[in-house]
């Protein structure tokens, strides 16, 4: 059962979630949050296609990323941001159908290096399909006072 | 020296490129090729950003894969496209400055499977900054007959 | 429920590990396997270590390498072998105790590609701690005729 | 041109790849240093082969994470030990022949994280090979007092 994170929390992962302007850009939302974990949404739409008309793997890495960064953020103390030092993306199948989802799990949480996972997954016709794996190495930036 | 493409390869990889949405989205352009060798720049604009007003780092993600993509479908056979099967990407700091280079290259080239290495610049002010290092295994796909 | 091999490819996966010089001579064993599963594990020896006397990084990607390339053999038909194409090793922490285990599973089989992930764990007195993750690209081999 | 590393830096160095257990137990060698670059070496040994009588994967992982970390600490300030916290290791061909090199580069060096690149060749008969890349990220970890 996921941890449920208190109102302080909560309202500090949106807060940086909703000052990512590329995620506006993307129409995603957050749709799910506890501690460690965060799911992200978006339509699949045509302005993020590849060149045979399926969603560019690029988007697919942006939004599991967004969503690794943001389940680990969760964990971290006020007065934190996230950093992606890095991270690496395996792709599975191509994203097609309406809506791409991305769901992050921390797998390692540091005092100051954290690792997580996201899982990404279309949705077609109501039937999910996992399109994707990502791993991503975070760092927690103290904020500049 | 770099090796230049023939007339039908360069309208190969253009084509390709020019298919894109996602690098019409982003305002991305090719700005160089040869064999083996793709270079890909867009202006970094405000819609990218991520929480702290910085390009968000899946765009210079997006920009490196394209670039190593057409860089390893420059060396493929005629009737083929390329497939990034899965990528890692290191941040070096943050991009900040009006323009984002991708420059990549093709560091092993085999029949199906093909590893490519893309340096990411931001240019701020005229100088450039290397701001990431992707590495991608590109798979060749013969185009459905 | 893990889902049991049948004995023609439990011979097959164990014949291909008893094959490999370089496990024999960390003293690794097969401690489990199923169907896109494999467990291995190993002693903590002091003629592998790095420089401040844990076990060396690169000992636990071998044996977890060795898991996740039989996970994802035991998935592929007869008279194919596997090949890694790359793979990516996070560390957690250092590996101190007297055994190292290496649990790997198949998270997507293709026909050509599959992708496996593999947990790696020390166990001191008794007490597992998770030390690593790692993330492998599998190309099934068909055997020379 | 390499720039050279002065009489204590090289001494650190080394003091630090002479502890490394593991590589002496995989004969490796260090066959060049500079600022940023180091070369490693050894011998192509069938006790540290994989199931089709080629050198392990893993072992060409050793001896270029080894290399990385080493060329990572040559730049660290004295006091300071490497610490690799991830990897990301493709293949391109088996390795064979007499021997194993691993010359590695340091790409981005900061106070704490260092991305490093690391290439692997193999020798037969005289003639060098690539055998694959691996892509390292080291942190810099001050000693206990």
């Amino acid at each position: 059962m996921p941890t449920l994170l208190d109102a302080d929390q909560t309202a500090r992962v949106h807060a940086s979630f909703d000052a990512q302007a590329f995620m506006r850009t993307l129409d995603a939302r957050m749709t799910g949050l506890a501690a460690g974990q965060c799911e992200l949404s978006m339509p699949i739409h045509a302005a993020f296609a590849q060149q045979h008309g399926f969603l560019h793997g690029a988007v697919v890495t942006a939004l599991s990323d967004s969503a690794a960064g943001h389940a680990a953020l969760s964990l971290m103390p006020p007065g934190s941001s996230v950093l992606a030092i890095e991270y690496k993306q395996n792709f599975f199948a191509p994203a097609v159908g309406d809506t791409l989802i991305a769901r992050a799990e921390v797998v390692r949480s540091g005092k100051s290096v954290s690792v997580v996972t996201a899982k990404a997954f279309s949705i077609a016709k109501g039937v999910e399909k996992p399109v994707g794996l990502l791993v991503a190495t975070m760092m927690t930036m103290p904020d500049a006072a």
